[in-house]
């Protein structure tokens, strides 16, 4: 296709490069399907470790799709916030949902919330999209 | 959210287990965007080593992603083809290149290509879908 000139420009290599890794989409999973928003709770994540959670986290600080602030509830603490950049990526982390729960077997998607990804996208991004502006403050 | 209960089944941890890496996503979108469908093609992606090239599409094809035959034009030559799988992957790449070019600096996307895909996606998809549908003769 020739919208898509230099590769190494190209925006699909661009995006990649910023969240194109397995634990990176989990944390923005557990953000959004979980309300995760502390280190302690992504430390659950399946088996991270604590190094690479610590580089995944800071790596999506530095580029914008989380903010780090300390707890106002509790000041020995960090708070992740997800921003706009990073509620932009709620569409791919739905459509991971969808294509998982429809081709890999002995996943454990719930039938009526599939229903609704497959049904209804836009209005599910728009719901979970609004949640999280609200929660987290997004400006 | 009650709807992802065990976290290593959620349907978005069995997807990323087949497709969370950098490279086969890139190898995606080489298929998507430039018409790629051999190993000399592929291998000209960002500085990927044939070691990896390899395991990678090999996960591809074990994951029914990709089919992988002799070349009827070059009987010396493989040949790749998305499956049905694989094209139900077009949606998140789409959106990997709609995150990239509105996000990141000194994406080289194309305004025209970009004002389609953010307004038209869902039209977006489906001629790329069917384009490949029936040069790859997807059953």
């Amino acid at each position: 296709m020739d919208s898509i000139k230099r590769r190494s420009d190209c925006p699909v290599n661009l995006s990649l490069e910023v969240f194109g890794d397995k634990w990176t989409l989990l944390v923005l999973r557990d953000i959004i399907f979980f309300g995760h928003r502390h280190f302690r709770d992504f430390v659950q994540l399946e088996s991270i470790s604590t190094n690479i959670l610590t580089e995944r986290l800071k790596r999506l600080v530095d580029n914008g799709i989380l903010k780090k602030e300390i707890d106002k509830d509790n000041q020995s603490s960090y708070i992740y916030s997800i921003t706009q950049r990073g509620l932009d990526l709620v569409p791919i982390v739905i459509d991971m949902y969808h294509w998982g729960a429809i081709h890999v077997e002995g996943n454990n998607a719930d039938v009526n919330y599939l229903k609704r990804v497959t049904g209804e996208r836009n209005k599910v991004i728009k719901e979970i999209t609004q949640k999280l502006k609200k929660e987290h403050h997004v400006k």
